[in-house]
């Protein structure tokens, strides 16, 4: 079963925005046994939609369009579908409705037309109602292929897709089972990975396919696995990591569930009953940022600082000017005392603290570019290890995220 | 002059990644007078890669690709070209040669034959060298029709973009003019707005575009103009300006020069000579992050502290127990002492504080989820607003970040 998906939208196109619709409608997909084929962003022009719509019909089975369905003049998508369907647009009581309901609570001012004709629908379509939005959702259904509209703001998007798509999109087809199985990889690069590994990736049976996703610091390896026997996948992948794992001794960290190491450790330290707090130099409010991205973080994290200049080392987090003075303030020894003070402030268990120079200049130290010192004082002791992590500011910064997070990742899942 | 831009990679099909790299290209394309006529994005299938050459050549004068250029069995994007070109790779030189550098200065291991490997290139096609990566960019000028292929890593993709790709289309083509001017205007509703300026909108010149962008609490209005004349282009947008500005009394905020508010602000700050820090408890850090993902903030950003549980607003922030007691957590009165506060822990001419409910439960309060208060400590006063910010979690953070944002823009700039 293939789908594409159609994002429209001249802001797309310009570069003003980052289409990340695509990617959690994809990913919605996959998850179902939905193999994506294609992803299509155009512009909000008739003749380019509608050739955009024909191709996608004749290559998959399932086509989700996102953006244009606003109310203003630049939103042409509702009206080129009806013309794509041969079809007409009628007054829609639910979606009328809802926006009724949506207007009464949210917006309390008087209903204008454009918003009452968001409420027109094609005859034939049907109408997914937008919890979120005045924009619903059109679902057509057309020689055993599906054609689903949808609104381009992210949540009302994610909204449909998860309430409304993918249940109608299960009770619709009968879809195999996709199965993906990531491995983290550190340490070396993916050709290093790819000569070790070489007899391994030539004896792969055709149903599974292999994928190197390198990123900052790590090698991402994925399996990825396809077919109508649940059972016989997930036996012939179990089977494939056996022969793959003593593969990568020395460089294999651990099994990725394709969730951020922040939710795990995040997850862990609820189970433990233990707290976290952060004091970022280098990193600039990156690494808690991450963790308070998750709703719940207030039961683990406790609060962070970010001690960009030199004096708020001192002023804040109470760093002995003398200390700073004797070792630089990108130190084993300023690192080590951010991570113990910090601690200590918040009343946590652990403590990450980050000193370092991510450029593009050097700042308060004559530390070389891309020398992070990242130090964890745990409830018995307190760590520091020293990094050279290249060149590039985004690359540094980057890097030494997620540095701080597997030495606190190794130290929580040590009790 | 149209452009196509295709990425491939299976990753951004099943949604593990989201695809930055065409918002980076099609803007950079945009700026230099070429349209993006559509973003692709396929898997790393061979005969998918030939199609969506076949096809973009067909629609495109310049075609851009990016991904599997890697050294691993899953990167074919390479043979696919030299296979669409009806050529063979050779070993060039330079690519060699550059290779050669980055592994004995970065990776310091022996060679492996794939990294070797990666220098061969298309015959016929020119080597883009690539000074963070092993891959070389592929550039082939066939039938008035340029096509480049690029690697997928992303600052690696973006060097060559700026650094190569740019500079050679600027050379090779004669270009059209763009012209984009934002507005941004608050308060009200997409469709209020159209309905104020439907008469502007429907005698806009051809050539000129309205585009609504939307975004939380906040519309942003592009007109965008295309043409050979540019002094032309630019008097015709100054005269739609002067019809629109009127139109948009009381709502109209400022120009928006496409930077982010929070760049503008530094700007502005470091112009001035002053300094900012900052409080947050429901933004979790994100005002502080926003700051610091520029270069060169730690000229006017002091640090900033996240004080999520109550616990921290009295340790760290040194908030009277009492005070919080008897206003809650979540009040004007906290978010002014958090402001107050902070300025004076941070010695910086600004603090801005914020405490409120994200949701999706209530936290250390009984305030309403999406109630959230901003203060902002000044030279001279310390300003407090109460916002209500709806029910989503990550609406009510984005939407008081901007909040944040526009405060202090406001105060900046009356100076």
């Amino acid at each position: 079963m293939n789908a594409e998906i159609i994002t429209i939208g001249d802001e797309i196109l310009i570069g003003q925005i980052i289409d990340s619709n695509a990617a959690f409608i994809g990913k919605s997909l996959n998850a179902i046994g939905v193999s994506v084929y294609q992803i299509t962003s155009i512009q909000d022009d008739k003749t380019h939609i509608l050739k955009a719509f024909k191709e996608a019909e004749e290559n998959a089975d399932i086509i989700i369009v996102t953006g244009g369905l606003g109310p203003t003049k630049d939103d042409i998508t509702k009206h080129t579908i009806a013309e794509y369907f041969d079809d007409t647009l009628v007054q829609n009581k639910e979606a009328l409705k809802n926006i009724k309901h949506l207007w009464k609570h949210y917006v309390k001012q008087p209903l204008a037309q454009v918003n009452i004709d968001q409420a027109l629908i094609p005859s034939k379509a049907e109408a997914l109602i937008n919890a979120y939005g005045t924009a619903s959702g059109i679902w057509f259904s057309r020689r055993n292929k599906i054609f689903v509209s949808l609104p381009g703001v992210p949540y009302e998007m994610k909204a449909l897709i998860t309430d409304s798509v993918i249940p109608k999109l299960k009770a619709t087809f009968k879809l195999p089972f996709i199965y993906h199985k990531t491995l983290l990889v550190y340490g070396v690069g993916e050709s290093i990975i790819a000569e070790r590994i070489e007899n391994f990736e030539n004896n792969l049976p055709s149903f599974i396919k292999l994928a190197y996703l390198p990123s900052l610091g790590r090698v991402r390896l994925r399996l990825s696995a396809k077919g109508n026997n649940k059972e016989a996948i997930l036996e012939e992948v179990q089977q494939q990591l056996e022969k793959l794992t003593p593969l990568l001794e020395g460089i294999f960290f651990s099994y990725d569930e394709d969730k951020p190491i922040e939710l795990v450790i995040g997850k862990q330290l609820q189970k433990q009953k233990q707290t976290i707090a952060i004091a970022e130099s280098c990193t600039g409010g990156e690494i808690a940022k991450r963790i308070t991205a998750n709703p719940g973080a207030s039961k683990y994290f406790r609060g962070s600082i970010v001690a960009y200049a030199t004096q708020t080392k001192i002023d804040v987090l109470n760093i002995d000017a003398q200390l700073i003075q004797k070792h630089s303030v990108v130190s084993k020894e300023v690192a080590k005392a951010m991570a113990k003070n910090t601690q200590q402030l918040f009343g946590s268990d652990y403590a990450l603290a980050t000193t370092g120079n991510a450029g593009p200049t050097k700042g308060d130290s004559n530390a070389d570019i891309g020398t992070v010192f990242i130090a964890l004082a745990t409830p018995t002791k307190t760590l520091v290890e020293e990094f050279s992590l290249g060149q590039h500011r985004f690359k540094v910064i980057g890097k030494a995220v997620n540095k701080a997070f597997e030495m606190l990742q190794k130290e929580i899942f040590k009790n």
